[in-house]
């Protein structure tokens, strides 16, 4: 376990975004745990309306990465064109962070385990129409992005690292096509899985006071 | 700390809904803990694009409470009509779920807090239109349901129980009224927090072969 923590509070804190990955394999038994644990999240009904893909062989990702490199650059055509960053340009570590995100479009396939984590539109009920498309999206959304984040702390526990990606939906057909992912499912974020180049670090935040009010809006958290 | 636990993987397999709670207060230290882990997880572009609300006060809690219970009851009467719960109500289980459920609307104040995880859509760049509206749901709801299951993990850890829920939106316009909630603020989930009745458990779930694939669908999961 390289830089595994077991300790809740270190995984909350310490599970960011890592892009920049070493080439070692993730071990069966490490993957498992991993999956596992994403599905003890909560989802409506605990109707538990997922399905996780984990792609380790070449074929596949390399399949994936090109189509995620493809829906990057037409994310970054339409950015430019709409002026969609202008709220986070200014910001400090702004170009940094594109210059990352860049680096893992152009290879995506570095993560030596892509995972896709599905919603079963025909598992849903009312929130979906059975056939791929989400009626309700809160409650269908908050039925799968609960376990994609119990993933990510459960691959930080075992010194993995993670991202949160769903910049690949622009080109979704031809990671369905590669895959053979049915019409009904739904496929909700794509998170790349490895252990990182770099140690773990605790995630930067605003403060605490600017997003926490309590009993009422603008009212301070006081103990 | 009432049976708390700092072990990640005892966490993420424990955090089941707890709808029974103890009449306990939660210390502000424990709720600031709580609420501080939620702001750890990840968001699109790193924005944080998330308000949280903290309702401690009694005579919002019974504001939400009332309002609650109509979405409740309209919600059941929805369900009803449709035979929106076709696909659960022969489920082992279910009968007690919906019994359980509805204990918990009948009496949500009996939470000593309520937490809103609210989106900020003026934050949201192109995925809202900053006037509450939602345009891109899948990316903006990867950005607050993390931050939602980090709050209930941590809330696990300090022995706090939890259950996602988002019934209350029915009747979303007079939470809205009872905490000033301004009109760019989309609530994404409410979670009520207590010291449960009764232990954690393990939550059930079903085989992870049946929800998991290796390489491409419908390929089992192999070491």
């Amino acid at each position: 376990m390289i830089d595994g923590t077991t300790d809740l509070f270190t995984a909350l804190r310490t599970t960011g975004s890592i892009r920049r990955f070493r080439p070692d394999a993730i071990p069966g038994d490490v993957l498992h745990r991993i999956l596992e644990a994403a599905t003890h999240a909560p989802s409506a009904w605990n109707a538990q309306p997922w399905c996780f893909v984990a792609v380790r062989a070449p074929a596949q990702r390399r399949a994936i990465a090109t189509a995620y490199r493809q829906a990057w650059e037409a994310a970054q055509a339409f950015t430019a064109r709409t002026d969609a960053d202008a709220l986070w340009r200014a910001r400090p570590g702004h170009a940094r962070l594109v210059a990352r995100v860049d680096e893992l479009a152009q290879q995506l396939d570095s993560a030596p385990v892509l995972v896709l984590a599905c919603l079963d539109t025909a598992q849903l009920g009312p929130m979906a129409d059975g056939h791929g498309n989400i009626l309700a999206p809160q409650s269908a959304y908050a039925s799968i992005f609960p376990a994609v984040q119990n993933l990510m702390l459960a691959a930080r526990g075992c010194g993995v690292g993670s991202t949160l990606t769903t910049v690949y939906a622009l080109h979704e057909a031809e990671i369905r096509r590669a895959l053979d992912v049915p019409a009904h499912m739904h496929i909700a974020a794509l998170i790349p899985l490895g252990y990182p180049l770099r140690p773990f670090r605790v995630t930067q935040r605003k403060p605490l006071e600017s997003v926490v009010y309590l009993d009422r809006w603008g009212e301070p958290l006081k103990d």
